[in-house]
């Protein structure tokens, strides 16, 4: 299997990226091409002399996306970024998956561009991972599309009941419609009909409404909602846990002597439970409905989530998620 | 001031609201009426016998408004309802304000049916508090409505300035509209419409997008967003924070006595956090836009939330909210 990562997207490009591909292309068998500008790539593999046994390539492209800019222009215009090369690799056949780091919008774009969707679907959907005391909740869309119609919502059901199933290996997963209520008279024009579609399809698990508590306590395996509400959820969520880690951090801080020796006594504790929770274990939420494996990753990864989510490209396609995806929308 | 209390609405009615408004008339110079089955009112006020000497009446209503129920058709056959005796209150000039920790949607059809609209207002929206680390984040509307129109997002954004200005003494609050990005070029298009609006209002301090994370981080001091996004939000923010301390404390009861010692030496440094962060210490979230001072409490308040949310209706009439939103609006 050969992986595409696109080496200029993400705050800490390339650093991280060529880190994380490393530490990739160790810990998996499988073929790594790091697609951006040679010369920066370089700089980060020169310390790594052991490097040259394992199966990790360069692909130049002289061009990079920024954050600012916007998407479907950029990747028409710049032909030869990063992104762009790395996804025509999969369309072309030279690699299985690609991943970036960088631009969301123009990751999506490149992907809807020049893989183009899948027949049949409306629109493609990111299916994020949300960490939960009882595994994982899959949200999808978490801003690949905004003003959904009813239909994208049920495609996007559809197309994550797929993934949980193949990739997490969750059998008959539970499917939620996000709401502001449980009954189906409640939630907005959209949601209320989504949910009619919901009911009348019989090969997904269809569990009813899903309110915003449920992603976190993991109360369904897959939750479906608009792109805005999504990713306006998911931020929020980042943000939160951030800021309340780093109030506790502070509350340490000044809390002398005794609070310092708590904290301490209570590291051990607390670090499996970090890492039950830790977003990074997944790294990158694959874009579901394009032809073929695009996933995305946080701006702010560091090499350990560009790993990961490198992981979540191959998982995706050890699963036959296209495949699937293909059989279960038609 | 009069603030008659819905004694039969929320989940621990009516002993926790009873409890509350014992606290709140010990605490404030304000009389408090609670509304509902007199017997059963009763029955946690008898264990009280020197609340003789405090404020605090009641006013019996034959009936309640269960959480199941829809909202306007029980307003409408329940005219003995705690929720619609206590509001009819306000509208007849017997109370200044009106809480409930009942169902929320009873409430604002209470609201809007009895009290109705103020004149120029569209929509009314519910503004609800939530702390942050620069001190707390307004954000509305959080479920009174759905499908918002860009003018309803506009009056939201005056009527909560005017609230963070003349209830938080806030001066020139900072006013944000949720997005899925920075730039004005980014959103659905309810947002995007919305932008302009904002733009063009010199009232407000409009200070463009906010994204998911700028509410717990607290960059803004009010934040615009449709009532499905606000709720959603809300209720996947409360979920997430109780999540996270349910797996601490049980992190920390399987950690045997090294994490027990730490979390004991660690407590007094994260109690005054605690209390920083705790949504109870508001208690209540107004409904801004209706003729008269509606407060609307969580369906799980303890006694002590009851206490704090009388005391937010009481700001709500202090502060001259209604006559400021007036002016505002008009």
């Amino acid at each position: 299997m050969k992986i595409a990562v696109d080496a200029m997207g993400g705050d800490n490009a390339p650093k991280e990226i060529v880190k994380g591909a490393i530490q990739a292309v160790k810990k998996y068998p499988h073929e790594i091409i790091l697609v951006g500008d040679e010369n920066k790539i370089q700089e980060f593999l020169k310390d790594e002399p052991d490097i040259k046994k394992f199966p990790l390539t360069i692909k130049h492209a002289s061009e990079v996306i920024e954050m600012g800019e916007h998407p479907a222009e950029a990747v028409k215009n710049k032909k030869d970024s990063s992104i762009v090369v790395a996804t025509h690799m999969v369309k072309d056949g030279e690699a299985d998956a690609v991943f970036s780091a960088g631009s969301t919008g123009a990751a999506v774009s490149a992907a809807q561009l020049i893989l183009k969707r899948i027949h049949g679907v409306n629109r493609p959907a990111i299916a994020t991972p949300i960490p939960s005391p009882k595994g994982v909740t899959l949200m999808l869309d978490s801003g690949a599309n905004v003003d959904s119609k009813p239909e994208h919502l049920l495609q996007s059901g559809i197309m994550g009941a797929l993934y949980a199933e193949h990739v997490f290996g969750i059998k008959n997963p539970k499917v939620g419609l996000l709401n502001i209520g449980e009954e189906d008279t409640k939630g907005n024009e959209l949601v209320k009909e989504a949910y009619k579609l919901f009911q009348d399809v019989k090969t997904i698990n269809f569990c009813g409404n899903a309110e915003g508590r449920d992603i976190p306590e993991g109360h369904f395996d897959v939750v479906v909602c608009d792109g805005f509400v999504g990713n306006v959820v998911l931020k929020f969520g980042e943000g939160l846990a951030l800021t309340i880690l780093k109030l506790i951090k502070e509350a340490i801080e000044d809390g002398g002597i005794a609070a310092k020796v708590g904290a301490l006594l209570l590291t051990p504790a607390l670090t499996s439970l970090a890492k039950r929770l830790d977003v990074s274990e997944y790294g990158g939420a694959p874009l579901l409905g394009v032809e073929g494996c695009c996933v995305i990753g946080h701006g702010s990864s560091d090499a350990k989530s560009i790993c990961n989510a490198i992981g979540v490209a191959a998982n995706y396609v050890k699963g036959n998620v296209l495949e699937h995806i293909k059989i279960g929308i038609s």
